[in-house]
């Protein structure tokens, strides 16, 4: 069957969250949000495009960082209201400098913080 | 720091989305909502509780069909508007009997169902 973007569910905002999940290691790195128009720019363009919605704008990830996400497979789930993108992480994921959004984790009622950011490996390009 | 469930950012609804992903195999299992209780009582059981927005209730994973979800590891990501749950799941996550939620993947502009249900072990519980 066809996919069209149409037939996703998005909600009022006209947005669907999407999981990004590292391809070769499967970290989940990242959630964010899309449009219908995201999603089709990512399938056209192999290029990870979100929907930022503190600027209101497209947000291909990594176009100003480097740290770019080239899509490897697109899933959709039962409910068609949520997407998993696996993909190719350059670099830190999280705008921290972290390779993964997800470095608190709550152990015993208190938070602990365990992922440190990553190393510069060349100086950063923004 | 002591981990706070109301420190967390709710959306309008007062829900918080939550990933649960395999703890010994990486796999993204689904994508479900919490309420700032339900964060306090998966935390406090052990027992992956979201909120079911159809039924507007708890909804303890597995709690009618026996294929729970046990906390493993639980995750804040760095806006605190997202949650990882590593969980250990008792057969399919899905309501589908499959694994997974997200069994549908595009390829080549190509809907293609990449999972099968799985075989019951056992007469359904419900």
């Amino acid at each position: 069957m066809t996919f069209d973007p149409a037939t996703l569910r998005y909600n009022d905002a006209g947005l669907i969250p999407a999981i990004a999940q590292d391809a070769a290691s499967g970290e989940v790195l990242m959630m964010a949000w899309m449009t219908a128009e995201a999603v089709a720019q990512t399938l056209e363009t192999g290029q990870v495009t979100y929907w930022s919605r503190s600027r209101q704008e497209f947000w291909i990830k990594g176009a100003t960082s480097g740290h770019t996400q080239q899509l490897v497979e697109f899933k959709v789930d039962c409910d068609r209201d949520c997407l998993l993108i696996e993909v190719t992480q350059e670099g830190p994921a999280c705008h921290t400098n972290r390779r993964s959004c997800f470095y608190t984790a709550v152990q015993n009622g208190e938070e602990m913080e365990i992922m440190s950011p990553m190393e510069a490996a060349n100086p950063p390009s923004e």
